[in-house]
């Protein structure tokens, strides 16, 4: 193994397909330069006592270099970003900026967006979502204009790409079972020019190859 | 002003005393020896133009020493300890280990805790819940009891205390209007243990005391 090992699943349903969150992880790397090997679990292994080892929880992905192992998607970014500029800046109040936007996609965006797609992927049709999903639509809308207003008139979160803008981008893509982001044309714009970079794609043919590999 | 200064309420209901995340900055300073001045909000400023040049959704805490200027408690006990041992070991691997520790207990059970939370706390009553708690109590549940084995004959989630203690912590502290930590007796032992120290106990009373004096 040359490079970092980054666990990944061998097959998830479609809808999930391009959404899995070890596409952030190798998404860095692809930003940092790091070339990288996927360790492909299905999806009784990663509930197994084996992974569970390395990941607790069970969950995709987790990370190992030979020296640091460790989990956590917006974890194993932060480790990356702290290694490599063209992630995160060097300096103290440019570090700072860039682990503030991760946190802010992670915990001020990603709440709504979750419990929104978790309702439309994972309990449609039930009684309780009639009355709870516009709630929770009514929040993540306030937050995505707050955002959008953040957004206005820059390219990215900060005045450079950043591991933030990683994070972020991903978890709008998350809101793709629904047409929301139609209501907010910079933030659509942002996710296009995010997802637009080289490194981003290489990421995505990679998890879904990895998917077709396997099938 | 000698050391940062962290943004707080001045005033919250009772059932949020002792919660707000402002407490998490406090700690991380407290436990890493650095003064700081707290700057008062109230519900109107939050959401104010001003203050949201600061921060941008309206929330607390946001952080300025200065120099570096930043939002979301995450990110600022992040970029606390960073800068402090004894908040974070200093080598590479014992860095991500405290990493992904602070990212599993904002993104792997703080989405079930919070949603049980706001549930209890700010939907009582209404109809969607009687379907809907149980759903997430069980979901939430079941990564108590992988915490819980991960942390089964230990004192903290690696072998010394660090910020992902302090943020899992935090994260648990948010089920105390439920009963469901005393079916975790290794979890609640775990909570008294972290909120035993001194710096949790001075980072509680100053959070508390700043409500007292603007009441």
């Amino acid at each position: 193994m040359s490079g970092p090992c980054v666990s990944a699943f061998d097959w998830v349903p479609d809808f999930a397909r391009g959404l899995v969150r070890d596409l952030r992880v190798r998404w860095a790397l692809e930003e940092a330069g790091i070339a990288y090997d996927s360790d492909l679990k299905n999806f009784e292994e990663s509930k197994g006592p084996a992974y569970r080892q390395w990941q607790p929880f069970g969950q995709v992905p987790a990370y190992d270099d030979g020296q640091v192992r460790m989990f956590e998607s917006g974890a194993i970014v932060t480790h990356i970003a702290l290694g490599s500029e063209a992630l995160m800046p060097r300096d103290e109040a440019g570090r700072a900026r860039a682990l503030t936007w991760i946190f802010a996609a992670l915990n001020s965006i990603e709440p709504g967006v979750s419990q929104l797609a978790e309702t439309d992927l994972f309990h449609e049709g039930e009684d309780w979502t009639k009355e709870r999903r516009p709630q929770v639509e009514e929040e993540l809308r306030q937050r995505l204009g707050e955002l959008s207003a953040q957004l206005n008139g820059r390219d990215w979160l900060e005045d450079r790409f950043t591991a933030g803008d990683l994070m972020m981008s991903t978890v709008l893509r998350n809101l793709r079972q629904t047409s929301i982001l139609n209501d907010y044309p910079v933030l659509t714009a942002y996710q296009h020019r995010c997802e637009a970079r080289p490194a981003f794609q290489r990421a995505l043919a990679a998890q879904l190859g990895d998917f077709k590999e396997a099938a």
